[in-house]
């Protein structure tokens, strides 16, 4: 495995597979990887001939008072990890390499950015697409891969690549959670033990909603109180962002009566972390 | 040459041609050809090995009540014209091609857009944007060439280039010009004989404001002033939208005493045309 700081050399090397008829599958990442980021990577691994991997924690999809300064970083064991794996390029760009100049171009996707975790963090999807936009223009990946835990992120930089006729195909794999059901996110580590218990009410209030829909509950707000109630019972669930039930494509709130498939998303804080997680439910089960 | 309508098969072409160890340049353009294109073609084909023009009138940088109907066409001819310069790659790819699906993404540059033509035209640089991002991710060129009239433009689409790390170089070649010094543009077929030598007072008026500035004034009103009268002093012009002293790279406006280079640039409606002209003023003459 290379270890590439530069966006030229990295988008050299990228070029030199494709020009030896290699396909380039690409995960970027913010760093202090779990096995959430390592299922992408072995699927980019399984699926592509040239696996680039970045680390890079982008400032711009911080809001202000946001985690930027503490966000968790272990670049030696993340190394170690990647290696691991038998990935071929670990990118590790600078500020300075992502940023250089005085940026000022926007890339943004409204619809899909404005609802869910859009409405409480105004600036994040924007700073998401900017940074992804770049990395793409640098590694040029035929497969980018993304975790469900993050959809509408994910959902965002599909409608980008999409709209923008990126040459490159956005794939969505499943969210890797622990034994216990908690989705994995280098945000847990925030987690008190008794915090990380609280946690679990997120997984087990979606888990409550799709239980109802597959009963035949049809009612979006019964559906969206039914979870708020499970994760809201938890004293060290200290404010919960938002329960919407949305159509997986437009992320649009879902009306009464229910067609699926649809998706059950929240968000909350519990102790210093924001979690997010969601589930898609569909007509079988 | 080869016409092209599928944005696939143009990225085919074009990787085909990496792979063949080409570089390659590209020409966007919105058809109604004129000398000013045909320098770009020329530059394009001198300086790499494969030559990609776009014909493709873009919807969405035409503002409501603006030309985009009217907006001439004559692809029998353009092609032809392009097949003596030895083009390969002619693109005419229809609305369904540049704009699949409910297309929402954005891209924007606003300290460059703001002033001058943006002003004026509010989403103009935003459709600009939008059309060339996607053109360079079908055609993935080496080098862009675009012409010193549409000096915003050019700004702009270097600096998204830039700041979004797309593998690109953009070029921007001198505007040419009508022996009478009247700036080439696919807009002067709209002008008839008494309009078109009111048209000349816009590089009148800036050959006027560049003299000035030559003989030692150094200050931007003084020499706005002067380029707008000579301007206005014609009867056919019926407004001046603007004329403005900028610095060439931030295009922000001068402040007194003008410290060089500047550019002068200037836009005004004679007729049923929209004009806009410029002119960059070294320390050098």
């Amino acid at each position: 495995m290379e270890q590439i700081c530069l966006t030229s050399t990295a988008r050299q090397r990228s070029r030199e597979a494709r020009r030896n008829g290699k396909r380039i599958g690409f995960v970027p990442t913010m760093g202090y990887l779990h096995e959430g980021h390592l299922s992408l990577v072995r699927t980019a691994i399984r699926q592509t001939d040239f696996c680039v991997v970045s680390v890079y924690v982008n400032p711009t999809q911080f809001g202000q008072g946001e985690d930027l300064a503490s966000y968790p970083r272990d670049l030696e064991k993340d190394r170690c990890l990647l290696e691991a794996e038998g990935v071929d390029i670990l990118f590790t760009p600078t500020d300075d390499q992502m940023y250089p100049g005085m940026d000022q171009t926007r890339v943004f996707v409204p619809k899909l950015a404005n609802g869910l975790c859009g409405a409480f963090r105004p600036t994040h999807f924007e700073g998401v697409c900017r940074i992804v936009a770049k990395l793409f223009h640098v590694v040029e990946p035929d497969v980018a891969y993304f975790g469900q835990k993050d959809y509408q992120q994910a959902a965002i930089l599909r409608k980008m690549a999409q709209d923008l006729l990126m040459p490159v195909e956005i794939c969505i794999l499943p969210t890797i959670r622990d034994n216990d059901g908690l989705a994995m996110s280098s945000r847990n580590i925030y987690l008190d033990p008794l915090e990380r218990q609280a946690a679990l009410s997120l997984h087990q209030g979606l888990q409550q909603g799709k239980g109802l829909v597959m009963r035949g509950e049809n009612s979006p707000s019964r559906i969206e109180a039914a979870v708020r109630e499970v994760i809201e019972s938890n004293p060290l669930v200290q404010s919960v962002d938002y329960v919407a039930v949305v159509d997986p494509d437009g992320l649009q709130p879902c009306f009464f009566p229910l067609r699926l498939p649809i998706l059950i998303a929240v968000a909350a804080h519990v102790g210093k972390a924001r979690l997010i997680d969601n589930v898609y439910v569909t007509g079988d089960g």
